[in-house]
């Protein structure tokens, strides 16, 4: 039954560019949920992982996967697919490097948590590749591939890199992908991204981080205490460290203009603190930021032409004002 | 029905402790879900608030509430009964006024956040008073009568202070009816109790107002991609500001030590980030507190005696060892 699909799915996509087949490189938490949404989405998948232990558990489970990057990634060059870069990004040179040894000029996007650092890689190792950057922002706390679900994306934002000069035919197709596994999709340039996300999502761990280390100082009857608000702070604390530190340090300087934000209201409301003792502007502020995300939380969707007078700057206006691609115009 | 209820928990009273009526001044959040949970656990229970509508509110309910404070003080003195003063802590002078006017030796203990401030308030205010403080940690951020329930307060700490020279007949009281309640009970002297809930309450509530603030700043693409982590850091930043405020200033010099101690873990992040860019040290002392406090949320249970040499001082000991108190040796 699952050869009959894929099958169907490799006829259908020489047909449309929404059954574009997808070669997933690497199985864990975020390649092994995108092998099985896509599937799920009709497409025909497979990929590579980075040890024989994980390929034998998704195949185990009825997916193509194999160690064998070479042939996956020249299987992908055959088929005109779409190349899903689902690895650390400590890991990424020597992928690109094969990238470029075996399918050059292939489709390729990622599922990294920065866009700058691996637009670079791509440059530096893969110069000929058809590269738009993506970034699926959904997680758990666990990984690995028994940990990955076909639903891991559903409702979750799916930015899609829109930097002047990138190969807007490989824009749709990762914008479809994104939709094709229930995801919404949100432009923005590599840079605006990664400041983003250095604020709502790298800043968020360190907190995390910082707010255990400090509960934790105050021994066991501080943390016998520790519930509700403790509890809800530090929960991305939780997080295998070595995720934590691939995502906070790839993302360096934006992180360090989150972190100054952060150091600077801190000190003012400490400052505060000790002199008349008020929090007040502290806590609204706090108040008002929670406020505006929460009205954020349903964006406006918007359908729009990759084609005519700069297509690019159009659709970084689009995230920009907080919206999301919902189809083409 | 209801009266038949009250008639036998006042003739009850007469019989034994754990039965002991409760008086609870103020019907918030906090005082009308104490009024439903000690009526479901049996208890004869009356009570005021602030304003007629909400004693309206209470009493459409079934619950004897009215804004009458002398009168209510005055049945709780002929009763012998336990009144909790379930007030913010601004509003505890003139509350504490009226006890010493008509009730000043009741028995008497409280449900505010912080307890140093509360004890000295007692101390200038109502100092014949048999006061033993109280801190029942459970809330959530809605408030008023409307918000409470009889289960607000089940498996949450309650901690009971255990300062020397308070009396233990009464102690014995709060701790009957914490269990009642559902809670489970943590001995605590003021102060530490103070620096304790300074570092696992008070401090993550700026922080998630800080972090608030920090991603409404990164502006709508920011928060359009805020979810898991951010969603979880700033969720106690939609608390009700004011509320925030009461419980954060009154806690001014231990909330001072718990945040000098964040700033530093917080500038020697940053410097690290900025020089190495490793982030190790922070991400894993995080990783290894959020560990100890899910170890430490299932504690230990132990008997105590309320009799013998320092008693008080044992019970102290139980709540720094992060044990709870079961029962009566």
């Amino acid at each position: 039954m699952r050869v009959a699909a894929i099958t169907a799915g490799v006829a259908r996509s020489f047909l449309s560019v929404t059954e574009r087949a997808v070669c997933v490189i690497g199985a864990g938490l975020i390649g092994g949920s995108l092998l099985r949404a896509a599937e799920k989405a009709g497409r025909t998948v497979w990929g590579t992982a980075a040890s024989e232990a994980t390929a034998g558990e998704a195949r185990a489970d009825g997916f193509d996967v194999t160690t064998d990057t070479d042939g996956a990634l020249r299987r992908a060059a055959d088929a005109d697919a779409l190349v899903v870069l689902a690895v650390p990004l400590p890991a990424l040179p020597a992928v690109l490097a094969r990238v470029d040894g075996v399918a050059p000029t292939v489709r390729l996007t990622d599922a990294v948590s920065v866009k700058v650092a691996v637009a670079d890689a791509v440059g530096q190792y893969a110069p000929r590749a058809r590269f738009v950057g993506g970034h699926p922002m959904a997680g758990t706390s666990a990984s690995g591939w028994a940990a990955g679900s076909a639903g891991l994306f559903d409702g979750a934002a799916w930015v899609v890199a829109a930097d002047d000069g990138l190969d807007l035919d490989v824009w749709r197709d990762v914008a479809e992908l994104a939709w094709a596994c229930g995801a919404r999709v949100v432009p923005a340039a590599a840079d605006e991204h990664d400041l983003a996300v250095a604020r709502i999502s790298h800043l968020p761990h360190l907190f995390a981080a910082v707010l255990a280390a400090v509960g934790a100082e105050g021994g066991p009857l501080a943390l016998s205490l520790a519930a509700g608000s403790f509890a809800d702070g530090t929960r991305v604390a939780g997080t295998r460290p070595e995720l934590v530190l691939a995502m906070c340090e790839g993302n360096r300087d934006a992180l360090l203009a989150a972190v100054d934000d952060a150091l600077g209201r801190l000190g003012a409301m400490r400052g505060a603190l000790a002199s008349t003792g008020g929090l007040a502007a502290t806590v609204r502020a706090g108040h008002d930021g929670r406020t505006r995300w929460a009205a954020a939380q349903e964006p406006e969707g918007v359908r729009v032409r990759l084609s005519g007078r700069a297509p690019l700057a159009r659709l970084r206006d689009v995230g920009r004002a907080g919206k999301t691609v919902t189809g083409w115009a």
